[in-house]
């Protein structure tokens, strides 16, 4: 099956697909098992670019209270030079107040030993359960391990790593005009926009002279426009590495397809996910405005339990708009709804509202709200 | 039982409880079944006071998109007067546009006619299905008949006639000080504070010389502080009716207590739930600052899971009160956190977060999120 398989993906013409193992030339990673995860899948993890001229950018949650692995991203990193990345699922190290600070700056300094780098040049991600402090022997040794092993062909172990509710592997390896791109992203639950929540990096040997603007670009449109539960993660953050080293650009809309279609492949892998909808509000009399609308029906419980339960009813669109829109007055009516799909028998469906005041628009995506994610929240701690 | 069950309840000394069928003198009501719910439940109801020098108060939902009935009562009740009110279940008469509100003046003028009234002292609500036009026919008819069966003795019968998906008629008389008052409500989803989303009907023979300040405080305290799902109704009311009759002020508290009460049994009614928690955050830097961390905490849905799993994961508190705090910098650890009854078998529980950023301090109650309510909410049109 293609990488690209959403309705609402649309990849430039002429992308080839690759081996997702396959890292972008120069970029090497890894994958090891440390036990900080029960099921003893693996755990930490390391992607490197060889190319000391590599440039890149990071986003990080809005979080107010971000994990420790952000904060030292944020205060000790060079976020335009990154040589590396280190990560750990299991255990987000957020909630852990200085000695969590300490264990992120020191799994910085373990991977840049062990890789030979300047620890401003090394970039950390946590993800996983809350309040609770790292096992900082087994993270160093696990690093240790990652760094002798190491490959341009160890982009799935790398993924893997970085894995926590998720339900498999998010990542691609694609080629066009003579550049290739590759990513690795995680993410599955306590997902809302800030510009998104998770983990994602991404590798490419284009040339990308401004990687900032690019990526602030890219994830706004993707990451930035999903929601399953509507709460911001501590912890998300995503990475862009461009080593330039193929002498040729990133093609126009290469890396917006590639960040949008791992989206929605959160967004559909959202806890206990049945079906994705895209909820567009329009007529609204601001932009502003027009996303307030959509995302109060995407993170509506009511709207969201309706899409499981196939229920055509439209009433709910119209109540969370209301309730988005206090302080003004509107009639709407089921003239303004087009709720058509949610009664059909499709795992992509559209939703749409008709403000009546103005011409702005907006859009998200969101999960339905089922058994399956009340299960996994209620029985296990995550 | 005793009405006054909530540990968060204080009711004044020496209060009286009564049997609730019978209303505060002055007032009769009634309660019929016309077929608007499939189930053959009571669906119409009328509640009328006989004494013309009646004062009352109203309260109405914030949402932008308010029902008929609420536009009504807005634009053609004298809501400072109100003899009588109409109300009706199964269908909330919403997002039904100007059929909609031909139906609720119908209802209101068929009631004024039914009781000999000027149809400007007849208030209208109405809950349930949202998008979809009422049964005429059967809603007059029923006004008519209710009409002839008012009585005193007749609070339950209304109480039943106002129902949705509640469990059992929410409703209490109480005496104090030589003063009766008397209410009815309903709730239990679609839930959340503007002021309150519920309808709520209170009688009493106390003078009120200023009904609509006491009616605003009381519901702000109790009603305006509850959430389910965070989800605000398009038909909330709440009306208050005092004659004045004994001769006697409202005692200090009482309309307070039987508010908060009502309020609480509406959370712990919620739809699915089978715990109510009281999230307080306190040391914050504004009274607004605080509500916004207590209402982010109590409407999230990993927190309200981690209620129903008995999941003492704090650290979701955290990440929460982080969301509601974006653009701010904070810390918050473990010590920052009161979450201890989370773990342990109580149905009332009480969880805390200490900002560290000020004095202020607010607090709101709310339901888990369970198995049921994505059952109720999923299966059943609502």
């Amino acid at each position: 099956m293609s990488f690209f398989r959403s309705r609402w993906v649309q990849p430039p013409e002429g992308i080839e697909e690759r081996d997702p193992a396959a890292l972008a030339p120069g970029f090497r990673a890894a994958g090891v098992r440390t036990g900080v995860k029960p099921s003893g899948e693996p755990d930490v993890g390391l992607v490197t670019c060889d190319d000391p001229e590599v440039r890149s950018a990071a986003l990080f949650t809005a979080n107010a209270a971000p994990a420790p692995p952000v904060r030292i991203c944020r205060e000790r990193c060079d976020l335009g030079s990154l040589r590396a990345i280190v990560a750990n699922s299991g255990n987000a190290n957020a909630a852990t107040g200085p000695h969590g600070i300490e264990d992120a700056a020191d799994m910085q300094e373990r991977a840049a030993d062990a890789l030979g780098l300047s620890p401003t040049l090394v970039g950390v991600a946590s993800t996983g359960v809350i309040g609770r402090r790292l096992p900082m022997a087994a993270i160093l040794a696990g690093i240790e391990e990652a760094a002798t092993e190491l490959g341009g062909d160890r982009g799935e172990d790398f993924a893997h790593s970085i894995m926590t509710t998720d339900s498999g592997p998010k990542r691609c390896a694609v080629r066009l005009d003579g550049v290739t791109l590759t990513a690795q992203a995680k993410g599955a639950g306590m997902m809302q926009p800030g510009f998104a929540t998770l983990l994602c990096f991404v590798q490419t040997d284009a040339e990308v002279p401004d990687p900032s603007v690019r990526l602030r670009g890219a994830a706004e449109s993707s990451f930035g426009r999903i929601t399953v539960d509507g709460q911001m993660s501590t912890n998300d953050s995503i990475f862009l590495q461009a080593t330039g080293a193929s002498g040729r650009p990133l093609p126009e809309g290469l890396l917006e397809a590639v960040l949008l279609q791992l989206a929605l492949d959160v967004v559909a892998d959202g806890e206990g996910a049945t079906r994705v909808a895209r909820v567009e509000a329009v007529e609204a009399a601001s932009e502003e405005e027009a996303e307030r609308v959509a995302r109060a029906i995407a993170n509506s419980q009511l709207v969201q339990t309706g899409i499981f339960g196939h229920d055509a009813n439209w009433g709910r669109i119209v109540q969370a708009a209301g309730m988005a829109l206090v302080g003004e007055e509107v009639e709407l009516g089921p003239e303004n709804v087009d709720a058509a799909e949610l009664g059909e028998d499709v795992a992509e469906l559209e939703l749409g509202i008709r403000l009546g005041r103005g011409s702005w628009g907006a859009h998200v995506w969101c999960s339905d709200l089922t058994y399956d994610y009340v299960k996994l929240n209620a029985e296990y701690t995550t």
